[in-house]
């Protein structure tokens, strides 16, 4: 009835899969010519960042302070913090860097706020360096790149003492909303485009741009060509989850991390309740509505068709197939892992990894949640 | 530009209006006769649980054994676990009580089960307490006071050396999917009567049933008549939150918490971008799909149409009505305070309170998050 392992609800690991994942990475920038700068938003584990770069203390992104902290506290000494810094998180920043030796490269939008991030800057004794946001056509955050401000906010940013011109970065958010490989190539092209087009223009007025920054998990899986761009920023690609396989950028043997929660109850209704629900799964739908799907009972691959219909706090309502009689199939006790939708959100609420592999020994690894 | 404060974002909780709620509730279950059970999964605080006892670590339910713990850790010592026990679970409820002396009260809904439990408790020395689950009509678990089952799980828990029958308790949280408060006082006489007709029931056969308990908050609050009830179990009444005001149980003056959050960046497109996304908010949405709404700005009420149209991960966009220009309203640096639509999870990333009154110093609360 019952299987040993830790208590459920927890987060499992396929690390061979990871293993597989990152290796592609590191093959597509290699290919590309490009730095791999892996943003750590998904995953927040020191152990899988060194892994993503070989074992090295890479080049990492990341997005909030405290994983700042948490990687330059393990020895990552270059690190982008993602998230248009604004002045009251100068000091937070420069006390980051004198505690650890960290580099922390920040972005910035708009030129009246990059000259009061300078001037913090400069009052903690810092020269930050700064990538300017291009919006290449997501619609989050920064600036066209042939809007006039641009130019603008260059030249301030190379001028001003407390901050230097690192260059130029964009995110293509919207390859989440492509239906097929098609689609996530053609936002790679813009992702490309708009982000050289701002590098040039900003090189003809004579300013420096040593980085040219692209990053999304689909865009760097299927972009053809990268020429111009310096850097990727792929966040997802280690874990992946169900809403890349939707996009086709990846199948669902490609994901690295499961929930393994434990069966409760049988209800009359049909649904298994299991110990896994919003928090451990996440709010996040599958393109039908899920919570997640179930991909293994124990240790053997489920039978297509079990999925997560419903969450509350802590529980999930797992069904199957009309009609089918899920108490022979799933006794109370049975474990299952089950996909996530967003791998980003589904780990958010876990403090651990549980590795599993066939070549390494268990292990279990830290994430870093929170911000402060 | 900027006001003083905490690094954002971060959880504010108006510490006024947290103990007008916790009073308003005491006084119900004063006046109606029954027991306060509060559930701790929405707020995770000791400091919150002794207050909701008026300084007292009274009786609680929680929804995880993490929670269990912490409070057994801060000496309160009769916890209801809310979610139905395996017996892969005994073993750690057996050592937490061991180590605190706090007495775990559990759930079952099957005799199957339940005796297997009862074996394993029995192994580990304990004589555990248990509450029989009913389905009032929600339809997550438990079973129907009419269901065959039900006596036979009644005397089963009776009779096992490693049980006792504390009770019956259920969750009527189909009241969240009323529209009125007509209709929660319609779902909170299903929660009693379901209730109390199977405590009658166990009675008839000789079996003590010394807890009827029942528990949400909005039939808590509504409910006309608890006749035959002997325990209440809402948690959201804490903080409330935008949910509790669209169903007519609170108004927004009522929600004590906020999340606060700094402007970033002003988009072409018209929103400002904050530094509260998906997990500083959550994803649960309110009725018109935003992800919350703005109360304050810095320390003066805003004014009505601010709310949080999108998020990613660590990103909202802020949008006003149409054509409202939010560059002079919130220069970036401007702080706002977010009302959240779920309570339960907006606070559920974050690991602390700061608390804010006119009538106590300022402090931070502890949250405990995760499950193990």
């Amino acid at each position: 009835m019952m299987k040993a392992g830790p208590p459920t609800p927890y987060l499992v690991v396929d690390r061979d899969v990871l293993d597989r994942n990152l290796e592609r990475m590191r093959s597509i920038a290699a290919r590309h010519g490009v730095r791999l700068r892996p943003h750590m938003k998904t995953t927040k584990s020191v152990e899988i960042a060194l892994a993503a770069h070989g074992g090295q203390a890479g080049s990492i992104t990341v997005s909030t302070l405290r994983e700042a902290r948490h990687f330059a506290d393990a020895g990552f000494r270059d690190i982008l913090y993602a998230v248009t810094t604004t002045p009251a998180k100068v000091t937070e920043i420069a006390a980051l860097g004198a505690a650890t030796g960290a580099q922390i490269t920040i972005l910035a939008e708009d030129a009246t706020v990059a000259a009061a991030v300078g001037a913090e800057a400069q009052s903690c004794g810092l020269r930050l360096p700064v990538l300017i946001d291009i919006d290449c056509g997501y619609g989050r955050s920064g600036l066209h790149p042939d809007d006039p401000h641009l130019p603008v906010l260059g030249r301030l940013i190379h001028d001003h003492p407390g901050l230097s011109l690192a260059g130029v970065m964009t995110h293509a958010g919207q390859a989440y909303d492509c239906r097929d490989a098609d689609a996530v190539r053609r936002v790679a092209r813009q992702e490309v485009s708009a982000t050289v087009a701002a590098a040039t223009l900003l090189r003809d007025i004579g300013l420096p741009v040593p980085t040219v920054s692209i990053g999304s998990t689909p865009t760097a899986l299927l972009a053809d060509d990268l020429s111009g761009i310096t850097e990727i920023r792929p966040g997802n690609y280690q874990f992946l989850d169900l809403t890349q396989a939707a996009i086709s950028v990846c199948g669902p043997g490609d994901i690295a991390l499961r929930v393994v929660t434990e069966v409760l109850s049988h209800h009359p209704g049909g649904h298994a309740l299991v110990d896994a629900g919003a928090l451990a799964l996440s709010k996040d739908t599958g393109a039908d509505g899920h919570y997640g799907i179930v991909a293994r009972i124990g240790d053997t691959p489920a039978p297509p068709g079990l999925f997560i219909a419903k969450v509350a706090q802590e529980q999930g309502y797992l069904r199957g197939p009309h009609g089918l009689d899920l108490t022979w199939l799933l006794p109370v006790g049975t474990r299952v892992e089950v996909l996530p939708n967003h791998a980003c959100m589904t780990a958010a609420a876990h403090d651990f990894y549980h590795i599993r592999s066939d070549s390494h020994a268990p292990d279990i690894w830290r994430r870093v949640n929170g911000w402060h």
